[in-house]
C-alpha cells in the first residue's frame, strides 16, 4: 500500500498534507514556526481530531525553536505556556486539540519534578519531541488496531459504503472507518469503495475518494441520495463509518446524514458498523437523546460550490450531525475489537 | 395566491419565465420566432414535461408568423411541417414536446379536411392558437383537480416533504406535488415545506424553494441527507414527491433519491405520497423492474458548480432517477383522484 502522510514530523518541522488544495493539488506544507502551524489547524488545511491532536503536539515543540540555546528554564516554561495557549486558540472545539496540549504540558512538569535538576532547552525539547512522537504512534496504533478488527467482519468480493471521511486525511495513519477497507484490501479481500459525497461540505468527494484512489483502493463516488439505489442493487454488503462521539447505550452521533444511512442499511439488511476508538465514547452521556445537535451556517447549502444555489433569504437547515440509535447498529469497531452497542470498552 | 406563470400567451407571443437564470435572477423571455422557443427548449429556459409541452404547442404557432398573410395552403403545410419538426429536435426524449407537436399537425388536418375549404393563414392560427391554448388549459385543470384531491390528505399545521420540482415551473400552472401544497394553503391549510436541495442537478434548492417562496408558502431548504433527522425531529407529516413514470402494479420511478425518502418515510410512519397526473401511468410495464435506469454524466457529481469537487478520473455513479415499490407509496395523487397502488386510472 502507498504511503500517504496526513502529518509526519521531518526532524525539527512538522510536514503536513495541504486539505484545502485537495483534490485537485497535492502539496506538504512545511510548518517551522508555530504561527504556521496555528494557521494551518485553524484554516482546516490539517482537520479530524485526531490528526489536529498530532499537528497541535508538534506544534508545541516547533513553538520552542524561537528560543536561544541559553534559555532558562523560567523562560522555557512561559514560552511553553504561550505557545500551547496560542495553539489552543486555533479552532474551539476540537476535544483532541486541548488534550494533547495538556499532555505536552503536563510531560514537561513531570519532567521536571522527577528530574529534579535544571533542564536545558535541548534536553526538554528532546522529552517533547519524543512525546508528541508518541501521541502521533499511539494514534497509529489505534488506527492499525481498529482496521484488524473491522476488516475480519468482511468478506472477499464485498461492496461497502461509507460516509464522509473518517480515513487516512483525519489521523495520523489510516483513519478509522476507511482503516477497515485498508486493512481489508491489506488482507487480500477484494474490496470496492463506495463514498457518499456528504453534503454540504463535500468530505466524501474531495477527501475519502481521493485518498482511496492515492492507496489503490477501487471506489466510486455517488451523491448522498444514491445510496438507496446502490443498495437496491445488492451492490453494497456492509456500511462502515465513523463517529464524534458514542453514547453509553451505544447511540452514536457523527457527521449529518449518517443516521439515514442507517436506516436504508436496515431496510436492505445490510450490517451497518460505526468505526472509532475508544475515546470516543462518552459515559456521561446516557443515550444519543442528550447530545446536542449543532447548526451550521446555511451558506454551506446555499453557496456551496462558490455560485448561488439557492433564492436569497431563503431558510435553511443545516445540523452538522445526527445521531445513529444503537438498535440500527451491528457493531461498534474499536482498537480493543468489535463491541456490541451498549457495551463499554475497558477504562 | 401570488401570480408566477411559467409561460402563457400574449397575443401572438410565448412568454416564460428563464429558467435558467433562477433562483438569483427572475426575467421572462418573450419569443416571437420559433427559433427562439426552440432554444428555450434546448437550453432548458423552460423544462418540466407538461411545460414543454405547451411551449411547443405555442411555438408551432409562433413559427407560421413567417408566413405573408398570402400565403397558399400548400406553404401553410409546408412551413408547418417545418416548425414542428424543427421543435421536435429541441430534445429527444420529452414525450410531452412530441405528443403536443402531433397534436397540432392533426389538429390542421383534421380542420382542413371538415372544413372541405380553403383555410387561409389567419383562419389556421386561428385554430391552432386555440389548440394550444386547450393544451395548456388542460394542463391547468390537471395541476388543480390534483391539488384539490391531494389537499385533502393534508392536516393543518402539517409538515411536509417534497424532492426535487414537480412544481409550477414544471407545468402551465401550479405544478403536481407542489399543486397539492398550493391547495392545501389555499384552502386555509398552515402547512411548512421542506424541500430536499436534490443532488446533482439541485432542482430543489434551485427551483422548489424559489417558487414556494413566490408563492408565500413556508419553505425550509435542507440537503438530501438531512431528511432523515428532519423527520426524527417530528416535523413531518406527509412526504409527497412527483413521478416520471408508473408501473401496473404502482412501482413509481422519479429524480434520483425518492426511493431513499420514501424507506425514510417508512421507517418513521409517514405516509409517502406519489403525484402525477394520469397520463403518467405506463400500462406495458408491468413493474418498476422493467423501468431501465438511465445513467447521466459523471460532471454533473464532480464539476456540480464550475468548481472540481472530486479528484481527476474518479469513478461515478450517477443515475437520473430510482424506482419506489409500491409497497413503500401511500397513495397516488391523480387528476381523477387518489388511487392505490396497483390501481389503474381510466383510460
Amino acid at each position: 500500500m502507498q504511503e500517504m502522510k496526513t502529518l509526519y514530523r521531518d526532524d525539527q518541522t512538522l510536514c503536513l498534507i495541504d486539505q484545502t488544495l485537495l483534490p485537485t493539488r497535492l502539496e506538504t506544507l512545511r510548518c517551522d514556526t508555530v504561527e504556521s502551524v496555528w494557521e494551518a489547524i485553524k484554516t482546516l488545511r490539517v482537520r479530524g481530531a485526531p490528526a489536529i491532536g498530532c499537528a497541535a503536539a508538534y506544534g508545541t515543540c516547533v513553538g520552542l525553536r524561537t528560543l536561544p540555546q541559553t534559555a532558562t528554564m523560567g523562560q522555557i516554561a512561559a514560552r511553553l505556556r504561550e505557545v500551547t495557549d496560542y495553539l489552543a486558540s486555533s479552532r474551539p472545539t476540537a476535544v483532541n486539540l486541548f488534550w494533547a496540549l495538556d499532555r505536552m504540558k503536563r510531560t514537561y512538569q513531570t519532567a521536571t519534578q522527577n528530574w529534579q535538576k535544571s533542564l536545558d532547552l535541548s534536553e526538554t525539547l528532546a522529552i517533547l519531541w519524543q512525546e508528541a512522537d508518541a501521541i502521533f504512534e499511539e494514534d497509529r496504533q489505534m488506527c492499525r488496531a481498529i482496521g484488524r478488527h473491522g476488516a475480519a467482519l468482511l468478506q472477499d468480493g464485498w461492496g461497502v459504503l461509507t460516509h464522509c471521511n473518517a480515513g487516512a486525511l483525519a489521523t495520523s495513519d489510516y483513519g478509522t472507518a476507511l482503516a477497515v477497507f485498508y486493512a481489508g484490501v491489506e488482507s487480500g479481500k477484494r474490496l470496492h469503495v463506495f463514498a457518499d459525497e456528504t453534503r454540504p461540505l463535500l468530505q466524501g468527494a474531495r477527501l475519502t475518494t481521493w485518498e482511496l484512489q492515492q492507496h489503490g483502493v477501487p471506489v466510486t463516488l455517488l451523491c448522498d441520495n444514491m445510496a438507496a439505489q446502490v443498495m437496491r442493487e445488492g451492490r453494497i454488503q456492509a456500511v462502515v463509518v465513523g463517529a464524534d462521539r458514542i453514547a453509553a447505550n451505544g447511540d452514536a452521533a457523527n457527521k449529518i446524514g449518517t443516521y439515514g444511512v442507517a436506516i436504508l442499511a436496515k431496510y436492505h439488511q445490510i450490517p451497518f458498523y460505526v468505526a472509532a476508538p475508544s475515546s470516543t465514547f462518552d459515559r456521561s452521556i446516557s443515550t444519543g437523546a442528550d447530545i446536542p445537535i449543532e447548526q451550521r451556517d446555511s451558506r454551506e447549502v446555499t453557496h456551496g460550490f462558490g455560485r448561488q444555489t439557492a433564492p436569497d433569504g431563503v431558510d435553511v437547515y443545516n445540523p452538522a450531525f445526527d445521531v445513529t440509535p444503537a438498535e440500527l447498529i451491528a457493531g461498534i469497531i474499536t482498537e480493543v475489537g468489535v463491541l456490541c452497542p451498549g457495551q463499554l470498552p475497558p477504562q
